[in-house]
């Protein structure tokens, strides 16, 4: 029961001290806003504990807050909790294995079972909403304030792409509620990552005007080397192109793939149905049914991704 | 007490047939919703009831349903409902006055108060809120269902921007969550509404990447009636990329130029904060104080206007 590990994580959270927070790489508004978030509710209950968050910065989302630096030495007495990180490669600071309890709290499927408790719910849209469902439960023992609900509810809106996505449940929006209680201006977060450097609107006009289509609704676009030059973009900027694809009439799965320094593209995959994340383990990657990640090393591995998708939506409209 | 009202109207409905209801010219997707939304609820509680909805088409809404067509002497009988529209003059089909009772349903500020009932919130971030917390209030005696609650979370995820625009509450998120536990996809009507043609999306790459903006915050960019056929584009079309320039970093009040086939250019203006509609009323147009409409003779009186933007956007940064 998922009640029963929020007993076991608050107990673990009033014994320990220090406590590490920790996220994946390359961390997204959700990744930051259960990391940041679920830190502020900790400090705010038990002002006496040393509690750190940890993890590269990331200057885009620098509203989020800001990383701590912490000793390696610290570690050894430590309370290691990890948010929003299916798997420990994709952990950021290889020193979470160092603590000495390790719990893991995500929303993703849970192919690596990590942790000394492991509080998994793969029905939640984000793993802010479980830090909410947490403090919730808990109530006056782990108390949600200002700052907390500003964090987690800018997470929710990352990971449901503002209520969009199909983990988006009524207890999300209720969630969502909730938090808006306390004072902050969710319209503000929501325009704030409404919003975009003029480099990626410009690189979203590329895609909107070069993204291919065919009869199926499989959808891609190629951001090579020499393109994101032009835009003066970095891989990282593509992460807000993504989306575009999928907002035109009859796209149902679509690929961004870009090129990488090293040669290679990196393969982000979306869907409005048919399962894809089977598609990305063929190709060195993996994620959710709907959203995945992969790998290319040329053209022709492309084309045999986007022949894959073109099988995956006639099965999905046969079913 | 709004209660009161929910009470006199539930008692009005469900004496009256048949009952016809109103909504405003060029129907959105609240205007939409809380009409058909409202009959769908009235027409399964009442089965006997006779009820109708009638206006214009609009064929890109058309998930939406269609409208009735009602024989004019139907009104003498008749109780009409006007939902979404703060002025007579808005009202989609002048019959609305034949009828033998008048009841108002409205969001916005009540300039004209109309109506032998008159419903208004101005609180509430759409008609379908109201229209959803009239049901809910009555709970058995007014019954949402599945149909209802489809067409009104459409309307609502229509005038919040999918719940970003400040009006936007916690209470509003409570109502989409209730609307949430009928059968219906919210992501499918998400989707939907956040989904344009090929011409629209390769319209708003040409916006994204020749918008201009000065260092004051000002954006423009200009559709020329070349451009409209390059994107074989019509006016309508334009309406859809208007958001676009409030989407990037900066940008503070902005304007669309579509240049018309008789000449001018028709102004689409828009502002995150400085009043606007002052210059637009110099320009031949007015409109809300953050979104409104006007008209250029030619390139020199669109310099104008940018040049009251940048005006406005100084006396905003003074105050």
């Amino acid at each position: 029961m998922l009640t029963e590990l929020y007993e076991q994580i608050y107990e673990k959270i009033k014994q320990s001290n220090p406590i590490i927070i920790h996220r994946h790489v390359r961390p997204d508004p959700d990744a930051l806003g259960s990391q940041r978030g679920l830190a502020a509710i900790i400090r705010q209950q038990f002002p006496e504990k040393n509690v750190y968050t940890v993890g590269e910065e990331v200057a885009s989302l620098s509203y989020m807050g800001t990383m701590d630096n912490v000793p390696t030495d610290l570690y050894e007495e430590a309370l290691v909790i990890v948010v929003d990180t299916a798997n420990r490669p994709r952990i950021d600071d290889k020193r979470y294995s160092k603590g000495s309890y390790l719990i893991k709290i995500d929303h993703h499927p849970n192919d690596d079972q990590y942790g000394d408790i492991s509080l998994v719910n793969d029905q939640a849209s984000s793993c802010s909403e479980i830090v909410s469902d947490l403090s919730f439960y808990l109530k006056d023992r782990f108390s949600m304030n200002d700052e907390a609900a500003r964090l987690l509810y800018a997470g929710i809106v990352g990971d449901t792409g503002r209520f969009l996505y199909p983990a988006t449940s009524a207890h999300t929006m209720r969630t969502a509620a909730q938090l808006m209680e306390y004072d902050f201006s969710a319209s503000e977060i929501g325009q704030l990552m409404n919003t975009h450097s003029k480099k990626v609107a410009h690189l979203s006009g590329f895609v909107l005007q070069n993204v291919e289509i065919n009869d199926l609704g499989v959808a891609h676009v190629i951001l090579t080397q020499e393109v994101l030059e032009q835009f003066d973009a970095e891989d990282d900027d593509t992460a807000q192109v993504v989306p575009l694809p999928g907002t035109i009439e009859g796209v149902i799965c679509w690929g961004v793939f870009v090129q990488q320094t090293h040669g290679g593209y990196r393969c982000r995959l979306r869907s409005k149905g048919p399962v894809i994340n089977e598609v990305a383990k063929r190709h060195g990657g993996g994620g959710h049914p709907l959203a995945s990640g992969a790998n290319a090393k040329d053209m022709d591995e492309i084309k045999e991704i986007i022949k894959e998708f073109d099988e995956a939506i006639m099965e999905w409209n046969d079913a």
